[in-house]
């Protein structure tokens, strides 16, 4: 089969966080697939097809990319930050063991992209310098439970934690109730970390505690980091810088 | 002060997983400090100076950076992956914190890389597709106690972990011991990838599973990921493709 499929991170909003790899493989695709403010962040090119599609339809698009690839076709999913962590290339994966036997021998090249928590943390300083998780905040892909279970067991260890997906329309109050489960578990001094369209004109980075952190203040652009017990805030002109520092004292673990 | 400090990760081995950012600030600075190794990935320039030192002399390098850019310098400290994971953005706050104040003045920007995590879940499929953390096996800066509570925490709670420096040769036995660890909480078939020299010609990637999975393997080029129980490996030609599913089960939680 001389098909080809590339799921390419393109990172968070700034066209410079590109890589000359992810580049390459959207010059050179003859489709491009995707959520349509991811295409729009790639230039047009002659011939090349766009196929747009909604951010809640990653299960068609991947089996739609996959038949085009099946097909002969160089094909490239687009995704925003990096398609392994909480994007695309899990769902093209999940397409391939649940598709026709020929999807499982096509040539696939995932391509690594600045993850959003990597972009927020270069603006902040050094917040993830120590052992962090990511946790995805969305209940529609499992319970609520089960998150409250992984913040607190991240909290107790001593992981910064990276919270991605943390607000939507349909779900207004899971930030505010993760806040509220680490205020029982962290001191108030705790810092919180919002960055919101990073990399983008509208980019705005804020720094505070978990005492009085606000879980408005984020949307679904955003991606929220709480430090550990560890985070310190180092004061200066302008912004602060945000870091965990290297070594993990006993104290602070 | 117009002396100017940029932090710039140049990602794991393939230079084409720079991005045009950091490209942009390598070719910008007049001065570049890194491990001896990194540097010698960035093109010689005309006029730029470069000031290569050891691995273990990480918070010597940042104050000598950091000193030249408060004469009025424009410098840049090279990071290998991602300078906010595990590398080199945590030092430079950590020396600014503890150095003169007119640091605290300086412009530091922190310019993001693909760190090894993302590299390595790439060549494998999305194995940090689902919720995921990242953790240091090296006890010279934390002891191996807060380690082993960490470790056996995230895998409680249902997260794959990515080790970091997982082995050198002041550290041979941490890995096995903690495959050791993780065979008491997690079933014999969970995945283990090992990622070595990722981008590199001499670029290994192993996928195994816990049961028999050999802490030789790995060494000091290695990044090693362990699923959760809900990672899942599908075969195909060649190597398979093994992924988190976005969807936590119960079960698998």
């Amino acid at each position: 089969m001389s098909g080809h499929l590339a799921v390419v991170g393109i990172g968070p909003g700034d066209a410079r966080w590109l890589t000359l790899e992810a580049q390459a493989a959207l010059e050179a695709a003859e489709a491009l697939y995707g959520y349509g403010p991811y295409l729009d962040r790639v230039p047009a090119r002659p011939g090349q097809a766009r196929h747009a599609s909604d951010n809640r339809e990653e299960m068609h698009r991947a089996a739609d990319a996959l038949g085009h690839a099946a097909q002969g076709a160089r094909v490239a999913v687009v995704s925003g930050g990096d398609p392994g962590v909480f994007a695309m290339a899990a769902a093209i994966c999940e397409a391939i063991e649940n598709g026709p036997p020929p999807w499982r021998a096509l040539d696939v090249t995932i391509i690594p992209g600045i993850s959003a928590m990597l972009a927020v943390a270069a603006r902040a300083g050094a917040p993830l310098g120590h052992d962090f998780c990511a946790l995805s905040l969305s209940d529609n892909l499992k319970s609520w439970d089960v998150i409250e279970r992984r913040l607190e067991a991240a909290a107790d260890a001593g992981f910064v934690i990276a919270f991605y997906n943390p607000v939507s329309r349909a779900r207004p109050w899971q930030l505010a109730s993760a806040f509220e489960r680490l205020r029982r578990r962290l001191p108030g001094t705790t810092p919180v970390i919002f960055g919101r369209a990073v990399g983008r004109v509208e980019e705005t980075v804020t720094v505070t505690s978990l005492d009085v952190a606000d879980a408005a203040t984020a949307d679904m652009a955003t991606l929220v980091i709480v430090g550990s017990r560890a985070t310190r805030v180092i004061a200066r002109p302008g912004r602060p810088l945000v870091y965990t520092p290297r070594a993990a004292t006993e104290a602070s673990a």
